[in-house]
């Protein structure tokens, strides 16, 4: 590890999107999203159920007021479990009592986060003031040791930290600490990471290794994550400790979920079996399979890799390293998604990758994009960046709707309609998105995600501008003081020209633009001058960048037919496409019924056709291939002797695979067979 | 309906199985399995879990004894729900109630009836004198007013009857009387047939559709066929009726079943969803599609084919040729399995014949024989024999090891061992073969049809002998008071040689001999001056025949490629090999890990091969195809563009299906990929 050479994350401040594609997406999440979810979090959406979110914390902070004015009075909840989600038994009959899962607390945070993302960028002082309104709510509910969770504050502190692996405690802490330092970022406020802070101290005093502290760890991670986010925006290495607390002991033995569940201990069964799902099945540098919950194991990949950066440890970087080989070659989609099985939301085992049962929920794809990204804070190959660039292109997107207003959790690659109604091993399968769910995890975390895409798309270090991903945009580098502005222009996805335009101040430093594997037969044009070099998939253009310069690159946007590892079982014998980043899909209302009677011609080059889903223009493919012909004999019967297959050649219609399922219910597929 | 044309299968006392191939199963039944299962109802069985099945019946025998030297002194037992399945806290430590599964009692009277088939062929004092003592433990356990379940005898008989929908009393009353009907035929003996008789009029005394009496009908079918054997055997048309009764009401608004489980009605949950488990979703004339359990399904289908029979009706007819061509067009495995989801051990819908999570239960695909031997009674089709045949050789055959030691309830079309230690969706699928099951229902059922197989081989009206199987045996014919004798060779499911011997006594009978749907390209050599008739599949030889008279077919044995209907999603671009009624599949052992990457050539014949596999004989196939080779680049990777594929020609090894599994634990597949 060369820590000279680690980049970080531009401030969106410093970055205007000016992308043709993303300006679309970035507004829906501003005008449509953002909004929607306040309303959510405040149960007034009409048809969904409520989330319970604010009131919760309405509650919390009535129960310290109320603390505070009887003193030592009061009498203190005292806990008993009420279920891992909680509902009224009459919505109108609401008791002053907490209600809805026991995380609900980070639909909260992760809205702060995205609003303050969406304020960096575009002031907007009625959402601010609305976003105050609800920190302050957040001020209230702290208790006075800085102790912050509704759950337990409402139902009885006295049992805060027992319940380590279930119940989400330090989940929605390192929620709470990705929102304050985003909004101390975008608006220099500082009052919701005081209340942070506050807590992050609490946590500290409880857990730690010294002696007569508690020796647990996040049951769901991201605290990992979010220590060291707030680790670097105060310096404070309380945080970073802690953090590295946390990464160091998870899976260490005896279990401390053991201890925490002594009946759950059942004879025979090794850790490995109890804990896999929450990755805390052995320590985490000896962990060389990616394995258990997806979004869990993602979000603690990337805090070991921010811990591993911070304290230069190689052995954690190591792991990280392994980890994400072990998903990258081995378990993930060819959309960037991950979790080949519902049951645990979890990795299946190597090759298994099943397209109709797959959950490839659109939040574990977000966390393989936070890896990846801390991956390139590292070493900048272009490795990571491609599968960034791939689980955003494909299942991020995907996990919304082309509106906006409609969102999938589980992203399958193969869907039949009659299956997902019929087949209860199908269930978690949807064919349509939904409007908003009880467990709302996907749609805020995709709402962070995408108004923070300036944070994957571009990082800088001292002397070097990072483009990792083509999204148009200005952005401000400074160097020695100066201020240059490199305003990229970008046709991606759909075209393959970016031209990048530098209004340099005469100062030395180093562009570095990242090779797609899918392009790398690339043009560059300009540059004259540059020191060139081209290192692990980035080209490196270095020179004193004086003002009006400006460097193109073409890439070739061919369409790519793509084959998985032959270990894959399902996916033998089976092709699918691709153009630039986007992954391709045939729907059953371009091409018919029964979309696994086409095929693809083993030759015969495809088209592009310009077109419009649901109101959104983007490029569509047509391929040659055949479907097979039902004959009557065929029709009647299950099973016949072989006989010549009767066919008739057609044209595929293929669409992007993120804007499938935005023409009502109907079948999809992203592999065909070939002929 | 033309009941002039009614056939039925002959008393077992004149059939003797000459069989090669057969004769090696009966001998297994015979001094494997009978024996076995003996030990295993008497917790005799070291490995396996402990029945309790005896031990249910001499604790309620026991009580039966309290209660008459007690006189009303005797306080009944009131009855408190101990769970479908109940298990001794510590096995050593055995207290006098009931144990296992509420159903408990029928395997006990599964192998009575299989003990009687094999009584009637292989008379054994020994063997007569232990079912004597066993039949003695349920006369003991029979109740005054002819009541005989031990689970609500020894629980409390005061809640009889009222859990119909889960608890099998009507269930275990079916094998009883199945069980009694064999066991007179076999030995004469009227003990255990007027047990029967006594519960069955208790029974009908319960139920029926007069007022005042109860309206329900078994949760679990069965008693719909038993009943009507017990009236052909008894002449008794109390028992027809009451079959018929618990037909015709079944399924029927408002459900009897809503009735029983208030609880279990939810609001805007159709009986549809609640009751197709059960078959009781709709009136048994309307429905049109096979759905549910799917042995459920198999014994409802096959006492409606058994009523209709009898009662000459024509619309429950209908409806069991409609029930058919559902299963046999639209949701049965080309091995003749049915019931394609683990979940409810179901049918699921139409196409939907997974390989992988099959359920295709021994159990089901004995029902569906028992379905296609009561069609074949009403109207002989060649077809239902064919689906008889399909079934027999393949999943009921592989229900059982080759050494009759270990049982499959589930039989997949295709096993990835890893996939099922690690997939929990495939958890039921299991790689080996099982010694003895809680929930024994396979074995002893296994054990019942295997016994009595001359009843599906051969059947016979007035005037003609049907031969449906070739199976060798001796079979006597009556025909105007005196005997022909028929003596059947076969060299099937190996060779294609069958030669019929008859020694006549000039009488004019008809031999109908089924012409196979793999073998109707046959050749027949003999029957000089017979008149000839082909009809519906079999072949009509009607003559006097006189001593010594012979008849010989010759049936082309070739290799056959099917395809499934396109419309089988699971099986696009797939060919499985059958030769005769064996199917085919390819093992690990025989052709190398990882068999998905291997195709079958277009074209190339094959060939036949005779080998051993764990000590049997029997024919296997080579066929020309080829190996995908990974390459190290595809190794290294996930998805790569599409390169020609690297393959080495190699010969596909296929082995009889029902032989699978006996060489320890490895891959299987039935559907091959074309190349």
């Amino acid at each position: 590890m060369d820590n000279n050479k680690y980049n970080s994350p531009l401030p969106l401040k410093r970055i205007e999107i000016t992308d043709h594609f993303w300006k679309q997406e970035l507004n829906l999440v501003r005008k449509e999203i953002i909004p929607y979810q306040w309303k959510a979090l405040n149960d007034q959406i009409p048809d969904a159920s409520p989330s319970y979110c604010i009131r919760n914390f309405k509650v919390a902070g009535r129960l310290n007021e109320e603390r505070k004015r009887l003193g030592d009075a009061f009498v203190e909840p005292s806990y008993t479990y009420p279920g891992f989600e909680v509902l009224p038994e009459d919505p109108k009959d609401l008791k002053e009592q907490f209600y809805g899962f026991v995380f609900q607390d980070s639909d909260l945070y992760k809205w702060i986060e995205a609003v303050a993302y969406s304020l960096e960028q575009h002031p907007d002082q009625e959402l601010q003031k609305t976003a105050e309104g609800a920190i302050d709510l957040i001020v209230n509910a702290q208790q006075e040791d800085g102790y912050l969770n509704t759950y337990y504050i409402i139902n009885g502190k006295n049992k805060a930290f027992t319940n380590l692996r279930d119940h989400h405690e330090l989940y929605c802490f390192g929620h709470l600490a990705e929102a304050a330092v985003a909004y101390h970022q975008a608006t220099g406020d500082h009052k919701l990471l005081k209340v942070t802070e506050r807590f992050a101290e609490c946590i500290a005093a409880w857990f730690g290794k010294e002696e007569g502290k508690c020796k647990g760890y996040p049951g769901h991670e991201i605290a990992e994550m979010a220590l060291v986010r707030l680790y670097e925006a105060t310096g404070n290495e309380t945080y970073l400790n802690l953090s590295s607390f946390f990464i160091d002991e998870r899976g260490t033995s005896p279990y401390y979920f053991d201890k925490e569940h002594p009946e759950s201990v059942k004879k025979g069964q090794e850790g490995k079996i109890r804990y896999e799902y929450h990755q805390a099945h052995m320590p985490v540098r000896k962990q060389k399979e990616a394995v258990g919950h997806a979004v869990r194991g993602g979000y603690l990949y990337s805090g070991m890799a921010d811990a591993a950066r911070c304290l230069k440890d190689q052995t954690l970087y190591d792991a990280c390293k392994q980890l994400w080989n072990s998903i990258v070659n081995k378990k993930m989609y060819i959309t960037g998604g991950i979790g080949g099985t519902h049951i645990g939301e979890a990795f299946s085992f190597n090759y298994d990758l099943p397209n109709d049962t797959a959950y490839t929920e659109t939040c574990a794809s977000i966390s393989l994009m936070f890896f990846a990204r801390r991956m390139l804070q590292i070493n900048p190959e272009s490795r990571y960046a491609d599968v960034m660039e791939l689980a955003l292109y494909n299942t991020v997107l995907s996990g919304m709707a082309l509106d906006g207003k409609s969102f999938f959790y589980v992203n399958p690659l193969e869907v039949f309609p009659e299956a997902c109604h019929k087949d209860e091993r199908k269930t978690h399968v949807k064919t349509v998105r939904q409007k908003w769910f009880g467990c709302a995890c996907c749609p805020p975390n995709l709402a962070r995600l995408l108004s923070s895409i300036g944070h994957y798309a571009y990082t800088e270090s001292e002397d070097t501008l990072f483009i990792h991903l083509y999204i148009g945009g200005i952005i401000e580098k400074n160097v020695n003081g100066k201020t240059a502005q490199i305003n990229i222009h970008s046709t991606l996805p759909w075209n393959g020209e970016v031209g990048i335009k530098i209004q340099g101040t005469g100062e030395v430093f180093t562009l570095a633009i990242r090779i797609p594997m899918w392009g790398n037969e690339y043009e560059l044009i300009g540059a004259g001058n540059a020191k060139r070099a081209e290192r692990k998939g980035y080209l490196y253009l270095t020179k004193s960048w004086e003002k009006d310069e400006e460097v193109k690159l073409h890439f070739p946007m061919k369409i790519r037919r793509l084959e998985a590892n032959p270990l894959v079982r399902e996916t033998i014998g089976k092709i699918a496409i691709m153009r630039g980043p986007i992954v391709y899909c045939m729907e059953e209302v371009d091409n018919g019924k029964n979309l696994h009677l086409l095929c693809l011609n083993n030759n015969g080059t495809g088209e592009t056709v310009e077109r419009k889903i649901a109101g959104t223009t983007m490029t569509s493919i047509q391929m040659d291939g055949f479907r097979q012909i039902i004959s009557q004999e065929e029709e009647a019967t299950l099973y016949h002797e072989t006989w010549e297959e009767q066919k008739e050649a057609v044209k595929l219609s293929f669409v992007p695979y993120y804007a499938w399922a935005n023409r009502g219910e109907n079948e999809m597929q992203v592999w065909v067979r070939k002929a």
